[in-house]
Formats: C-alpha cells, sequence, structure tokens
C-alpha cells in the first residue's frame, strides 16, 4: 500500500495547515477522522439519485480536506501516489451532495453528483460484476470507453 | 492494522483448502479478489430493502470464503482479530442476497438482509452522522441497544 503520510491525529504530512485546504469547517470535521496506519480513510460514493453504489476509493488527509472544502471528489490515488481529483481528465466528476462518517471514523459515505461513468472501465458504477454461481458476471454495459 | 496472513494469489494461511470452505463456488469467486498487503479485502453491505450503505468492514480469504459458501456476512474483526459472524452476539445477521466485485478486485459489495442494527451503536446504518458545516450530526435514533 502507498503510505503518503504517517497515521494519527496530528500527525504525518498531512497535519499541515493545508490539511483542510484552510477551511475551518473543513478542519474540524478532520478531527474526527480516523486515518489507518497507511494515511488513509475509506470513502464510498453512492448516486445520489438512486442511492446506488458508485465506487470505493481512499482518501488521505489533504484529499479529504480538499474534498470537504471544495464539494469535489478529490481521493488519493494509491497505483499513482497523488492527489486525484475524479474525473479531472475525464470529465466524469463528483459533485458532493452530503457526506456522512461512520461510527468508528474510519470510513467516509458521500452522495454525489456523477456525471457519466463512475468506473475507469466506462460503466456507470464500479460493481458491475454481479455473482453468478461460481463466476462474477459482467451487468450492463459501458456508458463511456475506458479511461 | 492486523495482518492475519499474506497477500497475494496463492499466498498465506488464508490460501489452503479451507480458504473457501471447500465450496468450489466460493474457490472459483476468491481467484478474483485482490487481497491487500494486509490480507483484507474492503467489504460494503448494503440493505437489500432500500439499497442504503449499512456499514464498511473487511474481510480476509476465509472469511470471504464463509460468506460466499454460506450466505451469512462473515468478517474479519481488525479490532478482534479473529472472524467475525455478523450478528452472533447481538441476533443483527445480514444475509447475503447478491455478491458483487468491483473493478479493481478489491473491493465486494454486497445486498443484505438486515436483522435489527447493522451498527455496533444500535443504530441501522453505522453512517448515521451526517456532515453540517463543520459539525458531524447524528441522524435519527439507534433501533436497538449498543452491542
Amino acid at each position: 500500500m502507498s503510505a503518503p503520510e504517517a497515521s494519527g491525529a496530528g500527525g504525518g504530512l498531512g497535519a499541515s495547515a493545508s490539511a483542510g485546504a484552510g477551511d475551518p469547517e473543513a478542519e474540524a470535521l478532520l478531527r474526527s477522522v480516523r486515518f489507518g496506519s497507511d494515511g488513509l480513510v475509506t470513502a464510498v460514493a453512492v448516486d445520489s439519485v438512486d442511492g446506488s453504489v458508485l465506487m470505493l476509493a481512499h482518501m488521505d488527509r489533504e484529499s479529504l480536506g480538499l474534498t470537504l472544502k471544495t464539494g469535489v471528489m478529490t481521493y488519493w490515488s494509491r497505483s499513482r501516489k497523488r492527489l486525484w481529483v475524479k474525473g479531472e481528465t475525464s470529465g466524469h466528476t463528483q459533485r458532493v451532495v452530503s457526506a456522512s462518517i461512520d461510527c468508528d471514523g474510519d470510513a467516509l459515505l458521500f452522495r454525489v453528483v456523477q456525471e457519466g461513468a463512475a468506473c475507469h472501465e466506462g460503466f456507470r458504477s464500479c460493481f458491475f460484476r454481479l455473482r453468478r454461481g461460481g463466476t462474477w458476471e459482467i451487468q450492463g454495459r459501458p456508458l463511456a470507453k475506458p479511461d
């Protein structure tokens, strides 16, 4: 796993003044978030229209701060090891409608307005393979070309 | 983080014959799952009735195999470092209706029949705190006493 910053309240790179992007509300909200030992928290994005789960990804302190401040879903890409404004190249952005935190503070749920496809493979949702017996069967068709 | 087993296909304790609980379908499904370096994959449980997100937790190879075989949501508890049949003590079980896997194979989505409260704090969903400005505000009331 990527390890962009140390874990724990007040620790790591992400605890700098820019973590909450200088936004007092974002800073306050971040205090309740329990980042893992890899400095990341899990974020689930659901469609604000029908509540369906679109994708699951991760945020570090900085990307979560930016998401809370800007209202534009911004993740930490574990594969590319950098901030990732969802849709920055594809145009398939996610605008935040609401944000919730779970009981343990280590997972976040965002209702979003999804432009086009959430999945880099062009499907509306990343969860497009459904169990059928012993296989994962593709459901539906891509809305867009893969990124 | 807990590290119940090594990661990677065929690696670790969980790759034993019992990983898929001896079930050929479960064994086949497990081959598409990418467990993290901690041996875990993220699982999201949503309510089969209204699609709302109930909770997010983790599964190792064995607990996922058991979930796929038995149809009863079984997690790996990172805090208790052991298999955790959801509801085993509270009675708040989750029966699997369907299972999906995401594009990267590192997250799973289960539609479940939830008995009572998914959250150990007694709320139907673990995501019972909604952002209001700079605070996370509790929504609704617990259905049950905390576990």
